[in-house]
């Protein structure tokens, strides 16, 4: 026999029961994406490849996949290329082609390539795998799932008060518990600004980020070692060492800032939301103004957006934040944005781990009517159809085999009841009707059959 | 301003329209899948190479996208081959990952690779994109989707009967009039025998598959030219100018193929599937025997099925057949099977075509609170809230944009009412509602507007 088959590593196979589960959260995403006027776009699994390259960093540009040419792409090597031995130096002859590695840039790309179509602002949600030839480990995987909501044309932001309110509504659909957590690239260049680091605004929020982790004492070591003056360290202390609510957080920084003109902005905008969503209320979430959260600093102008789940230890089920440029890199500048992405497969591990899916997701069917011979399967069927027609799941058992194999069957697919109809049963115009979790069998005549799985 | 972006040839981009009505298409076949016990599996959109190269013979393996090995992929092509022009000797050394090509060999792998998990017979659907480097042209993609339904495990001849009902019922459901052709492999090899071409199966089969283009005389001349004897195909001539209903066309073989045991076993299996289908009656297909459809003869066994939609020149929507070693590449042989496919590009161009998608694939949002100021938005944002939670889908204008522009995009974008709340209105707590299409204005409480978009 030949090598069992297998499948590329960092991919996977997904049964039904998985791919009902992760239909079920993409339905519930989908809806509360509809619920704010967002409407779905999809764009091809792969890119030409210079629309990709360039856009996600060094690192980036490594992890993308990139697609062979068909036919013959060795002619489109120059003899010059041909006997160097650095691959990236091949890569752009012969790969013309990549597949998409998050649906930013393919969004970007859309807007500018159809901006005469679009209305404006346009809110569009996107749920499509995405690809990256990243080291495979837990949780994180070569294929996996994006969904993204992203509205580009205004600097309203009443956007961030939905986006907050639409995770809050998409979450709490799923029986999800959850701190939003909000901060402003205003608010983080303010500080940045008033300790004399605003040369040094990466290095200040890489530090910073690891606070949760290393400690406030760490924290200024590293800063310090990156170059950022001692005797503004030390006025950022307070700051790390500060564990109040929104409230005192946002007086804290009052102060903190009033020299900062970016910062005082900053402060304006992070108040502007947080006033508003309080006033709206959320159902299910809570929102956290968390002064250390940075997610890509180069890429957010304004709002910076992450949600973690309470009750299990999975870091960020989501993310976002306000965009000044998006689509500048396809020479459309200033269409200022802001979007958020869910992460499918923790949201599905959550779930999982807090039993939060409904039962309904295995759709098992709801009968298997038993293959008792050729003439008695003719009646079934015009019975399984009948069933059909009153939308409901049924299979005829396709081989007259024994009792026993058929019956397995059944609970094997967590078929919910087994129908048999023999020579008798057909006579008298009913059918043995048997619910395999309770063991109840009784005859049922077609119309009681229907009525029994309406209940 | 930098070049317009664009998309890979063969590839497309969705708009909201067409993912909402592509949905509906799926959503269709998804539950008549269901309503057969049909189970959802999805697959990695790659495979390694090895799973796919040599299973589409030697054009489908040229179509097959290959994707590069990420790192240092020159280092694994030996010296011998670092100087061969040939790209196919580089090919398997620089890529071992290819994009899926078609359902079904990622079908066979996964049944290979799970056969411990899977209840047999192992019902299952797939609707997942696929990749050919084909030349496109009108209708045919470099991305396209497929969406299939298959068995295994079984040779119950109820299953051939099961996917005519199947096809009948999703296209019923989508509104589209078809005919259902249907034949068999071992009448075909029947009809072979008699006229003395048994060794030319493929001859004789490429040759019939002309009929409808070429007419009967052309076709024995090719026959003849392909090596089949010229006093066999004299024995065609009455079977090729043949127009019967399927019963004249039943009663013709069993004379035709008396002398054949293969063509009279087609004939029997023939017969049971249409006696079958004809008793429990079809709702909006017609079944029709054609001895001219052979759909890649090599691979199928026994039923061949192809449908067609009236009332609309397109060729194929669907088509599938009866095969016996599906598996057996993979080591797992004697796994007897049927699968049908749907092919939804062509179904979306007929249903276009046609008028038939249902006017609610639209989604367009229900109402659009105008941006009247951030004071008056804030009371908007508690409306909207409270009508998504009545389950409607509400957007909020994000800038206090002039009047007109709020209009035009709640126009453009399809949205049904537009809500303005001004200082009166939010004071007597009403809002004032339009119908675009009507034009009719009026004032409603919230209650109110919630009973208006229920009706």
């Amino acid at each position: 026999m030949a090598v069992k088959p297998s499948i590329p590593k960092g991919t996977r196979d997904f049964n039904p029961q998985e791919v009902n589960r992760r239909h079920y959260i993409m339905s519930v995403l989908r809806s509360a994406f509809e619920g704010y006027g967002f409407q779905p776009i999809e764009t091809p699994s792969f890119e030409n490849i210079e629309t990709l390259t360039g856009k996600y960093g060094e690192e980036g540009d490594r992890l993308i996949f990139k697609i062979l040419r068909s036919g013959d792409f060795l002619s489109k090597v120059p003899a010059d290329v041909r006997s160097n031995d650095n691959p990236n130096a091949w890569t752009s002859f012969i790969a013309d082609k990549a597949l998409r590695y998050d649906l930013t840039v393919p969004f970007a790309r859309y807007v500018v390539q159809h901006r005469n179509e679009l209305a404006m602002p346009f809110k569009r949600y996107q749920m499509q795998p995405v690809w990256r030839a990243d080291r495979p480990q837990k949780g994180r995987f070569r294929e996996f799932w994006q969904c993204d909501a992203d509205v580009v044309g205004s600097d309203s932001l009443w956007q961030e008060v939905e986006f907050v309110q639409l995770y809050d509504r998409a979450f709490g659909k799923l029986g999800l518990k959850t701190e939003i957590h909000l901060n402003n690239r205003k608010v983080l260049a303010g500080i940045a600004e008033v300790i004399g680091a605003s040369e040094k605004l990466t290095d200040f929020t890489v530090a910073l980020d690891k606070l949760d982790k290393i400690g406030a004492d760490k924290v200024v070591e590293e800063m310090v070692e990156r170059g950022i003056p001692s005797d503004g360290t030390s006025k950022l202390l307070p700051l790390l060492s500060m564990s109040g609510n929104n409230e005192e957080v946002m007086n804290f920084l009052e102060d903190f800032l009033s020299d900062s003109e970016v910062g005082k902005k900053g402060l304006e905008e992070l108040g502007f939301v947080l006033n508003q969503v309080n006033a709206l209320s959320l159902s299910s979430a809570e929102l956290v103004v968390n002064l250390t959260l940075a997610r890509g600093l180069d890429y957010y102008t304004g709002a910076i957006l992450e949600v973690k789940a309470k009750d299990v230890e999975l870091g960020s089920i989501g993310g976002g934040g306000r965009y000044d440029d998006l689509t500048g890199i396809f020479g459309m500048p200033g269409l200022s944005g802001m979007g958020v992405s869910f992460g499918l497969d923790r949201i599905y591990l959550c779930l999982e781990e807090l039993n939060l899916f409904p039962e309904d997701t295995s759709k098992s069917p709801d009968a298997l009517f038993f293959n008792m011979g050729d003439a008695e399967m003719a009646v079934a069927q015009k019975w399984a159809a009948e069933l059909r027609n009153a939308g409901f799941s049924v299979e005829c058992y396709p081989d007259s085999a024994k009792f026993k194999k058929q019956f397995d069957y059944a609970e094997k697919k967590g078929i919910k009841y087994t129908v048999i109809m023999g020579d008798r049963e057909i006579a008298d115009g009913v059918a043995q009707v048997k619910n395999i979790e309770s063991g109840e069998q009784e005859m049922y005549t077609l119309d009681q059959l229907i009525a029994l799985f309406r209940e």
